[in-house]
């Protein structure tokens, strides 16, 4: 590499903007530790007169970013575009194969097109860095990449979406139901203004499971989506009868091997209020590492945000400029294998279920003999009469069963007059 | 560097054993991931007869490591002896000389010669590592080096010693006193069984925060002790009276920059029984580090024993054996600063104030006059008379006051006879 590195950023929205900020003022920094020199010799947006934290020095600007491939000699681009297919795709592989190194924080690119670009970047021998793609300013990347490169990993889980843990820490702390909390996040922008459903519906924390699988297991990136499931459909009812429990809601993603497959999943999970995992509150992120010989290793910190995004994306900056040539996910393609993935209707949880009904003689035992007809035993039963509209809500705490026997067993209650809606189903982590 | 890589493990005490037959266990996995062969090729300790988890290799085997210089070609060499200086530093220093990497979990050596061996290992372009000398199989040394390396740090702190953590833990939990629950500690093998004096008096921990230092404020090795206190006058009674408060007591490494200038402490604190840090208990280590723009970023792990000490020692290894030439405190010796040392007289904290005394009239009004004429302002007061032995225990938390203060007001109480001993201070963590 030479001494000299010209860098581009394409895309200028939130991060992008924050980014090349944070790049002028780190510069003497950068190069006082790598004893090289950076320049920003191209930006580009969609907006050139956009209101933006810096003046826009127009003979830099490129509304159309692949004009810079053409007009520019860059060694490291950053793509803060942030789509999963599209413009961003067609510019991370234009740069790589002009052999330029990419930097971003796409993780719905990379969770699709991982493997691919990963490919395109080793024949080209260059680095294609995502550590800001997953819980924003905890490098937990490298540190499965280097840090705890030669242990061997069985899980890694965590909370991995800043939106939804904050929603659910503030519905507990508030008493405000989820409308109005999300409203709140999105005025103090916390949540997507426009469309917040990626992060609501557990979607952008399964493409962040899909990377971290890929790096702790060594394998390809999964096509299959296990068990994706958010938390549109969690209450303050089912928040205040989990706190009356001892418990919290939290929405988990995880990634293990079980029986020698892949098991990914996104859903909320009942913790224990005692436990670490249950005291990450507001928008931080957690990730729990059980590795052997390590043993369990946890990494906490802010999971979004530009400030903790541009911490990141800054250290795979610093990293290609100090000369450290990486696989992009730690290992050559070629060695990466495919990993079958786990029958999720095996997986088996202690469940809490929620049913609203009539308050009619009989109900209970519709539900109980239904339950045990599918074997699922139950640990513990709540039931809390609304007498003025004759209503009632059961909470029941089952034993552990398996999915696709609770599946098979809650699909009666779709069209029972008794029971008011499909019950609501929260998995007990273990 | 080669691609047949020639290792030294010298030092097969708990920590070279274990590492010697990780070495064996993941050298394919090691091979796979960087394309490169590993062979040891020589092994010393003192005792070539002693039994060991593995076969000692006769032919493999040297009595006195210098001997190993001489007759093998080494690329890389394990320091496992433990040594601050003797034969472990000499060890260290003419392996660099012979343009060896080290790699050690050595604390007591890095934080006593480490600014010499650096430079030493700049001058022969190798590498020194030693990322298990600080929170055993936390990487926390590559994070800020690599993974945070262009945030700026104002604070790292944290529970940097097992031993004591365990004590403190196991005390509240089995309400058991000091010298039980240590020799509990040594029959588990958490605590050395002979000395256990270093990890008591905050002397491990201390050698941990300079380490920290050094790499996060990218300065050398300071040469002055602030703050150091250990847990040995830490009581039963303390961690009861800090249970009735919310509080609870921990060992806290703290290194920061207070009016550009270092501060680094090692003392017991008083910490909200709701905080993180509260919350870190057993043998877990935790660091917390406070950067901009990161924000707070929090690693936790096991902090000792030869599993997690092996996994550091293996991504030391990895790093070297990929090429990733690196300085050994993250930038040049050259540009590594000297930083002042803030005067620990200026330190300022809330008190905890444990006074043993005689239960007679005026003897609290002698403690809160004294008190008051420092201008020490009592916040709480919490007085338990014994009344069978005529004594009481009087317990103050005080607002924040200095360290000068303090330490001129309580001289007094020396050589009262009315207080039974000097009292025990326990400083708050805000």
């Amino acid at each position: 590499m030479n001494k000299n590195i010209n860098i581009a950023v394409v895309g200028l929205g939130q991060i992008g903007n924050y980014l090349y900020n944070e790049l002028n003022i780190k510069k003497k920094d950068i190069e006082n530790k790598t004893g090289k020199k950076i320049q920003i010799v191209a930006i580009s947006a969609k907006n050139k007169n956009k209101k933006r934290r810096f003046k826009v020095n127009k003979k830099k600007f490129y509304e159309n970013p692949f004009e810079i491939f053409k007009k520019e000699k860059i060694d490291i681009l950053f793509e803060c575009i942030g789509l999963s297919d599209g413009i961003s795709k067609k510019i991370v592989e234009t740069a790589l194969k002009n052999k330029i190194n990419v930097i971003t924080p796409n993780k719905s690119l990379i969770a699709k097109h991982g493997d691919y670009l990963a490919k395109l970047a080793e024949q080209n021998n260059v680095c294609l860095e995502f550590e800001a793609s997953v819980a924003g300013g905890i490098p937990v990347l490298r540190t499965i990449k280097e840090g705890l490169a030669t242990n061997h990993i069985s899980k890694v889980y965590g909370i991995l979406n800043g939106t939804t843990n904050y929603i659910l820490s503030d519905m507990e702390n508030s008493n405000e139901p989820f409308e109005k909390v999300l409203r709140k996040a999105q005025r103090l922008g916390y949540a997507e203004p426009g469309n917040p459903k990626l992060d609501l519906n557990g979607f952008d924390a399964f493409a962040k499971v899909k990377i971290l699988s890929a790096l702790a297991f060594n394998c390809k990136i999964s096509k299959e989506k296990c068990i994706m499931e958010g938390i549109q459909n969690i209450e303050l009812k089912d928040i205040k009868i989990a706190n009356q429990l001892g418990l919290r809601i939290k929405l988990l993603g995880i990634s293990e091997i079980i029986d020698n497959k892949l098991f990914e999943t996104v859903h909320p999970c009942l913790v224990s209020k005692n436990t670490y995992i249950g005291n990450v509150n507001g928008v931080m992120n957690a990730v729990i590492i059980e590795g052997n010989p390590v043993g369990q290793s946890v990494m906490q910190g802010e999971g979004a945000g530009p400030g903790p995004t541009s911490s990141s994306l800054l250290s795979d900056l610093f990293s290609i400029m100090r000369g450290n040539k990486k696989f992009p996910f730690g290992i050559s393609s070629k060695k990466r294998k495919h990993i079958r993935v786990f029958n999720n209707n095996k997986y088996s949880n202690s469940l809490y279920l929620r049913f609203e009904v009539k308050d009619k003689q009989g109900v209970l035992s519709t539900i109980t003999n239904r339950l045990s007809r599918y074997k699922i035993s139950v640990k513990r039963i709540i039931q809390t009469p609304d007498k003025k509209s004759k209503k009632a809500t059961i909470v029941i705490i089952t034993h552990k069963t398996s999915e696709i026997n609770v599946k098979n067993c809650l699909l009666i209650f779709k069209k029972n007059k008794n029971i008011l809606k499909f019950p609501t189903l929260i998995r007990l982590y273990n």
